[in-house]
């Protein structure tokens, strides 16, 4: 976690998420984002998941990332509860290779999206990376680093 | 709705499911279970699906039918927060012939089951006779008419 | 196996399933409910199936719980013969990652209901919790120790 | 159905099997192979449908055809009870395509095999075809009809 | 197309997806956020699509969303060329049920993202209110329109 | 290989069939049926492939099985040269899981059937029961060991 | 048919096909490409299917174009009897949506390519697209015909 | 890489389908095709990409291959910026076994084409043996070692 205050907000379903967590974090680090991560279960703890969405924004959080897997229920909990943007990551679980996951993070019905990215790790990653996309949108330094980036990228492999 | 005192709740998620509503409601008629059915989305409506799910074991109800589409949340919501047994339908959406909503039900983390039963019609006829039996088990009139049922199906398709 | 008298009746098709039945036993065993497990298969041993599920409700069994994997008739087997509430657990299999177990076990047609739960040991697990929920509709003391459970679990993963 | 003895015994589960029945009976009328057709399900009647498969032998038929659709234990059913070789037909129900009945049928475990076919009206037709291949091992005339329709098809499509 | 300056860019990849297009432009002119509707081809016109994505952040847009079927690239096309935030709708195609423009949207590698949302006109709909969610992260009126839209939606269905 | 003249003829794709080949030889041995096994591929040495197929039925073989793994092509093509029954062994190949293979085997169009059985090794032994349930129909010996067999497997796992 | 001396061959598995077919054709009239369209059967005219593959290149004809559903051999089986580029079209038929005929075509074992386009008339029309791409790697004409027709689908959707 | 002038440029998305590009880069050096092989991402690098496409016809390259996972956009990248024809491979990532690189690589919209080939290794060769089928029509000594190589093929695995 660095020192900036939170923005992004990353909510993982159980201790096994833990490598997608840290895939994402070090991500925001790389572009001096600050965040938090916490526990919780859209299933497990509904009540702590349903308070933390509600007071994100109050709290001065501007995403929130949600990292489950099976029948991935965290992000959308937290869209429900919150006018937050939120970004879902597909967890892979044993057997059915994340597609359990994926299509419960993605199908949201019309008025409660969830912005999904890939499964696993990739996903990861990439959720931090559209985490900095939307908060560059009213940061130009964050704008400017992105863009740096993308160049950087265009060389060679960053992420 | 039988004038009975409701012992199932019937949760539908979209105007959409009404027919799996009716589907279900059939069964719980020929059987004289009294239920109630009320339409409740668990992204659209989440702190309203929170109050109904933790009040039905003190309303009296037994048993709960959550049925729903696409990243079908609905059944696990309940489930995540009522120690009554929740079942969950998945109604198929367009595109992925209910896939989506049949892993969105059954896949739930360990800790939080869902008793899910097939996608479409099926299903919600099954979800009823499941909620059936599982009232019969303290209550030998509707164990009776359970076993007449069965003997009575053996003879003719009656769902 | 607990020293009370069997309540669930927990039917496994291979010694290959041996895992998910422990780890279904562990739930049940916390909760303090008696349950028996037997090997059976709806395929190698079709009429001993039968004679187990006819048999289970006059046994004092409430809940049957069938663990298959592949075309995972067992759970559908058991419920053809008994009006006792049947939960079937999908095992995963070598290649298709229990997709096969998952729909052979939840696509059951309408007559015919199978409390389907997750693929593999989430599955197994919640199995037995549903189980101890259907009892504890008639069972103040269980009933005490669901609603604790919840609680405990919203703290921390404790299945 | 043809007057003469049955030698196939054609077992469906659901009225709305009924077009691949025909489809199955044109065939072996074609052939001269004599058939019945019998409604049974393999959850619903369990006992008529074990009793039928018992007593198919000794009631001189020698193939017994499974037509059923999404959680397809039919022709598994049949397999259970039987010596005789058992095809599977899987029926497309609505939403997952058939692929729920495919599996269903096909994913047996090592003991118990079932014939498997395609989906929907090709493999009813071809239930019947592989029928007619197996009895004409020991037919020299139907092993003499076979060689002609196979010439007769490489010319045009027959089926 | 509203009167406002275009801040959202939505692009689609055959005339036949414009009904999405529809669906997503409707709940953009609610909260009057204006936008532009462009037809571009990740494949059969890949240099306007480029430029297109290139000049957008210039141009004032703040968001893309790429709608498309099949191998569904549009909107990781877009990705690829801009440092905005990129949403992906999958159109649902004949045959796979737009399984194939989901995967080709939402499994994007690191370094990329797409913020996928579900197949069809729910994810239409949920992408322009995605847009919404994120450019009202600095517009404080539009902050205030997401929150009585948000309990609106919890009275009754709105989109 | 046992002594005896070979009715049944195992064709395989790929040396790395060999186990599932081992898996079916070793359950005609248990029947004392021979066999043959011979490596073919539909695609590599077709015309050999049609000879065999060809051949088979004056060469005395009864019942052909093609063992067969990805775009799965051998027992349909084996199946469009003989009247002989052909069975199909899908294999499992890296990645999808034996679902292309499955698919390839199975969905054979109307005329020409594959009796499919389950992906990998558990198909591979009941490919070989399959065939001495055909070939006992017109051999008592081979029914009586049948029966026995079913007999003994309903007491314990045998195959 | 063109008047030109046929340099494409296409085939197809079943007169269902004929749509799929015409699409093809009109491509290939476009850029004035000689083909001719024959009717064959992997399965049930598999002689002269492997005939026709056979003669092929010594008739003439520079690329071949399989079009086949279910358990789509059919390009698969020209491939194996033929040196020259084989390109499958996948055909949706019923239930799988083209699931099984696109995995039947591409998943060709090492030494047998099958170059496959997209399942339905998108991939008739592309089939024709690449035998022309082809045929212009040697023809300067028709790569100029091509570079235009690029240049003009730039425009507007074309095909 | 061998001595002769590039024919073929293979082109892959990431380090880790190194083992592919081997693959592939074997069956051309066997037929004695040059060739070469760059890394360059669709979606990390989309202007080198387009830049290479765009020069590939012009640097005389014949036929260009794309191999690439996940969304793998890569061959259609190629595709839309070429009029040479452009094999794609689809490699296989974690979790969905490759269906969804093989899915975002084959289902390419009506005028761009891409001729996929199976996912991974099997593919790799195939992409090869495919690009030297393409060549060898206007190459009578390549055309001679194709029929050479299919000979030797048909007695032993040869790729």
């Amino acid at each position: 976690m660095t020192d900036d205050k939170p923005l992004v907000g990353i909510v993982y379903g159980s201790p096994t998420d833990i490598e997608l967590v840290e895939a994402a974090a070090k991500v925001l680090e790389r572009f001096g984002v600050g965040f938090e991560a916490v526990q919780l279960s859209a299933h497990r703890s509904p009540e702590q998941t349903a308070t933390y969405a509600e007071e994100a924004s109050a709290r001065g959080l501007k995403v929130l990332v949600g990292i489950a897997g099976m029948a991935a229920h965290l992000a959308g909990a937290l869209a429900s509860r919150t006018p937050l943007p939120v970004i879902g990551v597909p967890a892979q679980g044993p057997g059915l290779g994340g597609l359990d996951a994926l299509l419960s993070t993605v199908q949201m019905p019309a008025g409660v999206p969830v912005a999904t990215v890939a499964v696993g790790s990739a996903g990861a990653k990439n959720a931090s990376l559209l985490a900095v996309q939307v908060l560059a949108l009213s940061d130009p330094d964050l704008s400017r680093k992105l863009v740096e980036f993308k160049k950087e990228q265009a060389e060679k492999k960053v992420l």
